[in-house]
């Protein structure tokens, strides 16, 4: 992959990238709006303001151009799509109850804007929605297999609370914990994709290897955002990693090569709980390099996903499969 | 219903009265134990913890007794009973979290364990966990229909904690809200265990609304208790509905009815956020007539429950469902 078409793709921005599937994109838009329609008006107001935390859609359009690669869809897929947003909004609300955000893509975050009970009970409610609406799809496979990559998200999640702040991880741990709660959902939408509009085995499980190693690139260059982005650009309260000692993968590897003495020091600052000491761990792991192995890391994943499509049929959906990989990259500069 | 039944069915307790589903509820707790074996280490201890939350499996029970009025049960209804409980399990786990308790059963909670983040974590694996079983299923009936009733009892939830505090709360919304949060699950367990079992339309019928009946007897009785039980028997900490200005039917029915110098002043203990304050306003509920109103109010659903077994064939597990209902009354006193 050059560098070149890295930027290209950093330019054009997802949402042009993702233009292919747009006319999709709106219809799984009124599938998300039919569903989250609650009697109860206590819960309307929560979830017409958590509408709004949708974003770019990626899950939903991994869904669409997985299964535009081999055929035409239709309502089915945009309620798979559907299906995989609400999971991926659930989870977003109880994150931010977790790292106790107050902001998410702008706006005020449920927890923040009510309070963490009606943010854990919202969540709830959205994965359970979630689970009505592919329950009542007319194939059982979407609903046994993403409860299923719903169970193994929470497990990737909870595995990462258990371990904030051992520094002695290794990379493989890591790793694992990241395709848990971030790469499965991509993978399990490239594959519901796929398989719903009739693709042979070989080809699902290509994609769902694009989805898997494209979602740990993606993981991975999140990580690094918390690091060395901009609040007002992401949208959301940044440093909170690093201020939890979460460790992610820049942190690992300066530990694993940086001298003694400076791995001491870093230890400590990881474990001081100042929010203000993220800038100078940022510091040290951009001159260290460990910020670059990490993204050269990314780098190596969202290659692997791109292989991966090469047994897909040569469409203009494949290639913006890769394309999106190729983006999940650009978002670290 | 005479006082005499329902002393005796205080009496002979819980897990006497279900004996004629032991063997059934020792299946269920098979199942129970057999889909909860998640490969992640750090998730593993947790679940392994929670399983004793199981208590007395009364949600089961209703799957079992329900399917065996109309036919003989197998694993089908096990594992509907082991959805239901996790769909219980994964609400109290999140219910810790809600009401920072720090015991649940005489055990520690998940979230006085580990932490708040684990167990809303936790909760959602539960939830996932349920959905994966009853996707599972043969039949689509149980997945699409139980999600749906927990996204209904997620509403519930919501509601209450939106409207904690207020003290204008009208009975009709009040029961509403305990409908939702508590008594729907019960219908749903009665429900799919007689479809299951091919109960006709009307059998189906009675017995889910037997469930809601009493199912909201047990939630106003469940309420009382919280201003009158004792912590050691009950084994959970007590009081917290009070110091959280929960609203109950016995604080409503004071309001509706007491003098207005009063309900000011019982309006403003309410409000004081005093957790020392609940043993005056129980005084105050006692004496005023206002608690022994809503477990007459308790009463009468529980009699309706009973009146909805009429369609029902006569057996021992009709019996049962009756002596359960007789049960929830008991637990007042």
């Amino acid at each position: 992959m050059t560098d070149d078409r890295v930027r290209a793709a950093a330019a054009s921005g997802l949402k042009k990238i993702l233009k292919p599937v747009a006319e999709d994109l709106r219809a799984v838009d009124r599938v998300f709006d039919e569903i989250l329609r609650p009697p109860t008006p206590q819960v309307r107001v929560m979830v017409d303001h958590v509408k709004r935390f949708k974003g770019k859609m990626l899950r939903p359009a991994l869904v669409m151009l997985s299964g535009r690669c081999f055929a035409d869809i239709g309502e089915e897929h945009h309620r798979l799509g559907a299906v995989v947003e609400l999971i991926h909004v659930a989870t977003l609300v109880h994150d931010d109850v977790l790292d106790s955000a107050d902001m998410r893509r702008g706006l005020a975050t449920v927890s923040s804007k009510w309070d963490n009970e009606s943010a854990v009970l919202l969540g709830d409610y959205l994965f359970a929605t979630a689970f009505a609406l592919s329950s009542n799809l007319e194939d059982r496979l979407a609903s046994r297999y993403l409860s299923w990559v719903t169970g193994v998200v929470c497990q990737g999640e909870i595995a990462q609370v258990v371990e904030r702040g051992n520094l002695d991880l290794t990379e493989e741990a890591y790793l694992d914990i990241i395709e848990k709660k971030t790469a499965y959902l991509f993978a399990g939408s490239a594959r519901v994709g796929a398989e719903y509009a009739g693709a042979d085995e070989p080809a699902v499980k290509a994609l769902t290897d694009y989805g898997m190693k494209m979602g740990t690139a993606f993981q991975i260059i999140d990580d690094c955002l918390d690091l060395e982005g901009e609040e007002a650009r992401v949208g959301k309260t940044l440093g909170t990693d690093a201020g939890q000692g979460k460790v992610t993968l820049p942190v690992l590897q300066y530990l694993r090569t940086a001298p003694k003495e400076e791995c001491r020091v870093m230890r400590e600052k990881l474990g001081s709980g100042d929010p203000d000491v993220r800038y100078e761990i940022r510091g040290r792991l951009v001159e260290s390099g460990a910020l670059e192995y990490a993204q050269e890391q990314a780098r190596r994943f969202a290659t692997e996903a791109l292989r991966c499509l090469d047994v897909v049929p040569e469409n203009r959906y494949r290639e913006t499969l890769a394309e999106i990989a190729r983006y999940t990259l650009s978002r670290q500069r």
